[in-house]
C-alpha cells in the first residue's frame, strides 16, 4: 500500500518507486571523517538507494566510524580503512572529501577500476593546469582529466549525466553562481563590475587544529581572508563566463563569521541598459521556479538559518533601477548545498535516481 | 525487494514492515509554529506512518505553514488554522505544543472526541493540583485527568501503551531522570543529597520577544534562573521517588547558556554504603544497553553537539569511591529528546509502531 | 613628579596637563541606559575632565544608574531622571543617545539654554529635510538646524571646533567613510561603482525586545536587511561626495552577524585611470599616519576583535591593478568609534582637550 | 586642582595621592602574549604606578608587542624578549603568566635577584609537593618555596603584605572560594556535601591550537572535562579547609561553554543545623559589604556579562531552609578577577598602593 507523506506536490517521495529501480549502488567515501565526509554519511545512511562500501580516513583507520563520529552511534559501525584502490574498487561510486591536492593523486586509478568519482574538492574544477598552479600552489598530476564536468545540477544536470568523474563545486562558488548565471545568460546584468562579498561559517575551513580557527580567535569577530586570491575565484569566473558567453570582470572577498555552518553571499551587479528591474524576477523564476532546491525570496532577505541542514539555496534581490544597480543575496549551508548535499544530488543524476532522493 | 541501509544491527529499518502495518494515522499539531511545534513538523514530514492533519497556531492562522516556517518550503503548504475542537476532531492523535496553562483548557474536549493527545507542556505531568498551583501559578482546570502517564519511554513504555493522554516529560527532567532513576532503583545512589545542575540552550525559553532573551542579553553570558523554584522540580522529584521507592532530597538549578539548542545536566549523588563504583556501569548498561536512544559514554564526558538534532541521550559518569560521591553527566537536544522527538517516540508506542520509526 | 606610562610616543598622557587646563565640564547623558548611553558612561566615568550631570532615561527614572547598569556598581549611583530641559540646563554638554526622531524634539530648547549638544542619533546628520523624510520616515521638526556639523574628527575636526551642535556619525558610515574619503579626495578611486558591504553586531540594533533580535533568531545565522534603503545611505553618500567634489554612485548593504559588538565593512571601488596601486597606501598613510585612532594594516585583513572596546578603526586593503579594482576593509567597534567613543572624541575637540583624552 | 570623578564614595580615585606616594615600580611580565599576559598588559598600561619593564615571551622574541597584541597598537611598542634572569632582574616585580611547570623553573633565581614575583599559574599554590605531583603530573623543582601565600585579597590581604612571592589563585577556585569561605568560617554551611559546578569560557584553556578548542568543536556545545581530577581541586579544598577549620568533602566539575571569557560557578551546600537562611546574607554582607570588588546580588542570579572586563565577583544565593540546602552563585571574568586583575590587586597590596588602583 502506498505510503505517502503529506507533502507539497513539488516533491514526490512515493515508495512505489522502490520497486521500479532494481539495484542499490555501493558507495564509498574517501575522507569520511572530515566535516564534508561526516555530512555525506549523515545523508547517505538515510538514502534508500545507497549501501555504504568503504569508509576511508587515514587518521582513523581501524576504528569504528561511530567512535570517530558520535552522531553515527547506533547507526553505522563500519570499520574505517586506510586508503587503497582495492578497498574502493568494488564500489559503484566513490566520493572524495579530502584536502585539495589529494584527490588528483587517486582519481586516475579509481577511474581505471571502473569506479565513478564525485570529488568534493577543487582538483578537477578548473580547465587550465596553469590556473590550478596559480591558485592552489602546486602542479596538477592528472591534467588530462581537466576539467571534469562542473556539477552544479540546476545549471548543468544534462552535462553531469553519464559522466565518470564529477567535480563538485565549491561552497562559495555555488552561492555566487546560482543567482548570477541566469541573469548573465539572459543579459539582465552586465559582465563587468560584479562584486561578490561572502561570509562563511567556520566549518568551511575544515576539521583543523590551526590557532587561527580556535574558538577564541574566531568568536565575536569577523575577518576577511585570502582577499583577491581565494582559490574559488577562477571557478566562479569560469562558470559565470560560460553563462555570460564571454569573460566577466569580478571581485570576490570571503569573510569568516562566527557560526559553525552556512554561507551568505551578497553580489552587486550592474543592471544592463534598457532592462527593467522586473526582469530579475522573471529570469530567476523561469530558471528556478520548478527547482526543488532553490527558493526565491524576492525582496525578503534570505537567512542562513533557514537553509541550515538542508540542500536548499535561498535567493533574494533588490534592484535600484535608477541607479542601474542590482543586489543579489544567496544563502546556503556550506556543508550541504555547498558540499555533501550537492554531491548526493549529482550522484542521483549519475545513477538516474530522482534528483532529490535522500535529500529530504 | 527489501531496501535496507547498511545499519548497525541495533536499529532495524526494514521496509517490509510497511506492508505489515496497515493504516497510517492522521496527526494534528496544536501550536505548530513554536520551536517544539516546528521540531515536530521537521520529524513528522519524514515519518512513514503519519499523514498530517490540522496545523493549529493562533497567530498564523490563514497562512501556509511553509511561509511561517521557511524550513518547510517545498515540503508542506498546509494552511495554518486557528484552534477549534472540530478542526482536530478527525485526527487519531493531537500533539499539543503550547505554553503551560493552555493544554488543560482543550484536552478534555479532544479526549471526548476520541482524539488521543500527547501534551508537550507541563499541564498533565504532576499528580497534585496543589503542586501545579504552586509551581505553575494557576488553578488546574482538569484535575480529574491528573496525572496523565509520564511519557519517558525508556522507563515507562509499558505504562504508555494503550493510553489516551500522555504527558510528555520536560526537557530538564528527561536529562536528569534518565541517569538517576535506574541508579536509585537499584540502590546504587542514596535518595538524599542529590544536586542537579543543568545548562540549557535558549530555544528552551520558547519563541519569545522578551528583552531577557534578546541576543545581546544572552550572548557571551551565563546565568541561573528560577533557582529553587523551577516548575520542573516537582516532576523530577516525583519520577525519582517512583524509581527510588521513597521521597528524594534534591536541588535543581537551571542555567541559560548561549547556544540555540541542547541541555547538559550534571548530577552529584552519594554512592550508597557498600556499593562499588563499578555498579554504576553495571546498572546503566543493564537498563539501557539495548536502548536505541541512550548511549553510555562512560568516563568520556558527553557533549551536547553530539546529540544535537537527534533523539539521543548520552550519559557519562565519574565515581569517587573513597569519597562516596558520584557525578553523572547527561546531554540531550532539548527540542528533540527533550520535547518533539520523545513525543514521537511516545506516539510510536501508542500506535504500536517500532519505537524508533521516523526518528532516524 | 611626572607620572608617565611607558607609551608609544604617538600618544602622550602626561599628568602635568591637569594643572594647565582649569575647569572640568559637566556632562549630561540623555538616553543613559541604552547600549550607546551605557558605553558613554563606561568612558566618561574614567574621563579626567568630566563631572557627570544628569543621567536621563525615561523608563528608569527614579532608579540608581548602578541598578540599571550593573557594570557601574560601586562607581556611580546617580539617580536616573526623566527628561526635562531644566534637568540638563546646567550642563556644559549633553550627549543624546535616543532612537531617531527623539533628539530633534529637544535639541532646540537645549541650545537655547546654552547647553552644547552632541547627538549620537541621525536627526541632524542630513542636510535636506526631504532626505530625512525619505529615509527616516517622518517630518523633521527642526530643519533650521540642518545639517549640524558632521563629527568625523579625522576628516572634520576643524569644522567641529567651536560648534554648539555636533551630529555624531552613524556606525556604518564611520566604517565606510574613513577608508574611502581620502582616496576619493585624492582621485585614487572613481566616484562611481562603489559597493559597500557591511556586517554588524547586534548591539547596533539597540536595546530591544523585538522577536527579530532574539537570541534564537540571530544565532548561527546571517541576514541582510534594509537593502537599498538603510538610513545611513544618504549620510555616506553626502560625506563621500564632499570628499570627492561631486556625487558618488554607491550601493550599501548592511548585514546582521551573531556577535554583540563590532562592524566589518568591505568596500569595492574602481582604481582611477593611470593610478598605481601604491597610491592607496601613500594617500592613507599621509592622511592617517599620525592619527591615534586609525591603524593601517595594509595587506593584513583587519579583525573586529582587535578593535573591540577601543575607539580605533583598523583599515586594510588589496588592489588588483590589472583589474583596476580596489578592496578596502575597515573594522570598528560600533558602540565606540561608531558611537560613544567618537562622541567623546568630538567632546574633547569642542572643549579643547587633547582629542584622545579619556579614550585610552 | 583636584580632579575627581563623580564616583560612588566607596571608591576614591583622588589624584592628590600621586604626590603622596613617591616612586613608581618597574614591572615585568613573563608570558606577555598569552591571554592572561595580554590582560595584564591591558590593565598595566593604564596603571599610574607602573612603568613596564621587560615583556618576555619566547615565541615572539624580537617583535614589538603591539605587533603581537594588536590591541596595544599606539600604546606600547616594547620589543618582546626571550627570558633570561638578567632581563627581569632590574624589575621591582615580575608577573609570571606561563603554563604550569614553567614558573617553578625560574622563580628561585628571580627571588635571589630581589625581584618580587606574582605567579598567575598553579606552581606555588599547593602546600604539598605530593599534591602537585598528583594533580599536575610532575615533580616540583622548588618545593622549599611551597606554598607561597595564596593571593585571594578579600580573604588574605594581611598575609599578602610584605611577601616576596605570591601565588595568584586559579580562576575556578576564586569563584568557588569567595562565596563559600565566609560561610564555612561562620559555620553557616556544613563542611561536607559541598558540590561545585563551574562553567568557563574558552580563554581559560589558554592560547592554544588544539583541535579540542577549535571553533567548530566548541560552538553550540557544552561539555564537562577533567571530571574529578581537575588541578584546581586541591587548592579549593585547601582554602575551604583553612576557612572551615577542618577538612571539607567536596566535588568539583568544570564545564566548557561557548563564550570567550567568564566563569559561572554554582555551589550546593548544606545549611548547618539550627542556622537560619538569613545568616547567609548576614555573613556575606559582613565579610564583603565594604569590598570594592565583591557585589552581593542576593536573590537576583548574577550574570557573567555584568562582570566581564572587570575585576569584580558578583555573588547571589538561594536557600531552602526546610530542605537545609543552600545554592550559591558566583560569576567572575576568568581573565580579570580570575587572573590578571587579581594579580594587580595583589601587586597593589605588596607595594602599599590603594588596592583598587588601576583596576577601574
Amino acid at each position: 500500500m502506498p505510503v505517502t507523506l503529506s507533502l507539497h506536490p513539488r516533491v514526490q517521495l512515493s515508495r512505489e518507486r522502490y520497486r521500479g529501480v532494481s539495484q542499490q549502488i555501493t558507495v564509498s567515501i574517501i575522507g569520511a571523517t572530515g566535516y564534508s565526509g561526516t555530512e555525506l554519511l549523515r545523508i547517505l545512511v538515510r538514502h534508500p538507494r545507497v549501501a555504504l562500501g568503504a569508509l576511508v580516513a587515514g587518521n582513523s583507520a581501524g576504528r569504528k566510524i561511530c567512535e570517530v563520529v558520535p552522531a553515527l552511534w547506533g547507526r553505522l559501525d563500519t570499520v574505517v580503512q586506510a586508503y587503497s584502490p582495492d578497498a574502493v574498487a568494488g564500489s559503484d561510486l566513490a566520493f572524495i572529501a579530502l584536502p585539495s591536492g589529494e584527490a588528483m593523486k587517486i582519481v586516475p586509478e579509481l577511474l581505471e577500476r571502473g569506479v565513478r568519482v564525485i570529488d568534493l574538492g577543487g582538483d578537477f574544477r578548473l580547465a587550465e593546469p596553469g590556473s590550478y598552479r596559480e591558485y592552489y600552489g602546486r602542479e596538477h598530476t592528472a591534467p588530462e582529466l581537466l576539467p571534469a564536468v562542473y556539477g552544479l545540477p540546476e545549471l548543468r544536470r544534462d552535462s553531469v549525466r553519464g559522466k565518470q568523474l564529477v567535480a563538485n563545486p565549491g561552497c562559495y562558488p555555488t552561492s555566487a553562481i546560482l543567482p548570477l548565471a541566469p541573469l548573465l545568460g539572459a543579459g539582465v546584468v552586465e559582465r563587468d563590475g560584479i562584486v561578490i562579498c561572502s561570509m562563511s561559517g567556520v566549518s568551511g575551513a575544515g576539521r583543523t587544529a590551526s590557532q587561527d580557527f580556535s574558538f577564541c580567535e574566531v568568536n565575536e569577530s569577523v575577518r576577511a581572508y585570502r582577499v583577491g586570491r581565494h582559490q574559488h575565484i577562477p571557478e566562479i569566473a569560469a562558470a559565470l563566463a560560460a553563462s555570460a558567453g564571454g569573460d566577466v570582470a569580478m571581485s570576490f572577498t570571503p569573510h569568516l563569521v562566527p557560526i559553525t555552518r552556512g554561507i551568505h553571499t551578497t553580489i552587486s551587479a550592474r543592471l544592463s541598459n534598457g532592462v527593467g528591474a522586473a526582469e530579475i524576477e522573471n529570469v530567476l523564476r523561469e530558471k528556478y521556479g520548478s527547482e526543488p532546491f532553490v527558493r526565491l525570496t524576492g525582496s525578503v532577505p534570505p537567512e542562513v538559518k533557514n537553509v541550515a541542514g538542508t540542500n536548499r539555496a535561498d535567493i533574494g534581490w533588490h534592484a535600484d533601477e535608477a541607479g542601474r544597480q542590482v543586489t543579489l543575496l544567496c544563502v546556503i549551508d556550506n556543508l550541504v548545498k555547498g558540499a555533501a548535499g550537492q554531491a548526493v544530488q549529482n550522484m542521483n543524476i549519475l545513477f538516474d535516481y530522482e534528483e532529490s532522493e535522500g535529500l529530504l
